[in-house]
């Protein structure tokens, strides 16, 4: 059973303020869940229904410091911040966000993203990292949070393996030691280029792309050559591309 | 002025079964109803608010049979599928799905669709078509319905460019006379092939992916080859990175 106060504390973690004052996220999802719990991330509390529960006994029973809490599909829906909610809501603490140490970032790659505005956005570009084993994204600060429970939704689990930090992305790329590729209208053809061994990947906003300081601070500018009409591609897919034309 | 009946039409047109018994679908967007009217595509009707109508006066006295009525953000509002609805809406013909002429695919690239379900994922696959110069997509009858308002919006207005077509698949691509590429999740590595002429490039349903009909009749079984964590991407990343690497 949980309290009034429990569900409200739950459902405080779909806001922003509220993550951020008690250090906590929630992750729902049939799939998501028990990724979370296999990848030995610290899941602090798990609420389920019994069958959900009973299905996942062994995964549960071999996860450290768990609280696990039947719930019926009433209280789920009530926690959900989906319009169809899952049989299972995690809890889990924001990990704590180290700055980056200058030199760490090189024999990596990285994505960095400037004002990304949708979480599902932020949560696809994720999911998309963790496919090309790319290990962190670094984020400016007025990107949409990558804790929002509609961008942990779309990470599909992939939240687990990627770090998301967070800084400026003029400066460090200016300071980081390695090269730098603008995704931009107006750049070097990807095709041209080999496949890297470090640097970090720059994805600009939805609308308005990357900032003027960000291309100029960086060392390459690339572009998706473009052989029809659309004027441009939405953000989660050009990182996608670039990725599949720049990593594989 | 709209009448209550013109309003509950409109309204109307956010439902499949009303958009097929008219033929008629309902574009909206300061970007998207310009660059239709732009593309000569035939709009019917566009319903916008004074300030937008202002704006673009010239592009509209330049499109033939066109009716244009002013509205106010109100009528918008309730006309719109959309929660932040915007400055204008068009009304246009659905065009006439012609059967797909054996040798017509032949000396071009197709995509083909089967089953896809999110209204997001095809609008973003449409645009992926589009940036690529390709012109038409053969979707399965249970795909989800390209003029679906979520749809055309997330087409940027792309919808006017490429020709949607509907078919089964497994027996397209055995008529077909063309190479088709099936993405699926244990094929040959995609950076292994050369830039492609003609074909079809097949994406399956966002859970299941192609159905084992689909990947038997294909010529080819295609992969992203994967470097981390991630059990899958998203359909609409996936068709994206396939042509990033096959049409480029």
């Amino acid at each position: 059973m949980l309290s009034k106060a429990q569900i409200k504390y739950i459902q405080s973690l779909q806001h922003k303020k509220y993550r951020q004052k008690s250090s906590q996220f929630m992750a729902e999802g049939d799939k998501i869940v028990p990724e979370l719990l296999q990848e030995g991330v610290p899941v602090k509390e798990v609420y389920a229904t019994s069958a959900w529960i009973a299905a996942h006994r062994a995964l549960l029973d071999r996860t450290k410091d768990v609280n696990v809490t039947e719930v019926d599909e009433n209280v789920l829906r009530q926690l959900s911040a989906l319009t169809t909610p899952n049989q299972a809501i995690a809890l889990l603490d924001i990990p704590g966000s180290a700055a980056i140490a200058p030199g760490s970032l090189k024999g990596t790659v990285s994505l960095a993203l400037e004002t990304i505005q949708d979480p599902g956005n932020l949560g696809t570009i994720i999911r998309i990292a963790d496919w090309f084993g790319i290990r962190q994204i670094i984020c400016t600060p007025d990107c949409v949070d990558a804790y929002n429970p509609k961008t942990i939704q779309a990470t599909m689990g992939s939240i687990a393996r990627v770090k998301i930090l967070e800084s400026d992305i003029s400066t460090l790329i200016k300071e980081a030691g390695v090269p730098s590729y603008a995704a931009t209208l107006h750049g070097r053809d990807i095709t041209e280029f080999s496949k890297l061994e470090e640097g970090i990947i720059l994805i600009g906003n939805e609308s308005r792309g990357l900032s003027e300081a960000v291309i100029s601070a960086s060392t390459h500018k690339i572009t998706i050559p473009r052989l029809g009409g659309a004027e441009s591609l939405n953000a989660g897919v050009a990182a996608g591309i670039i990725c599949g034309r720049l990593l594989i």
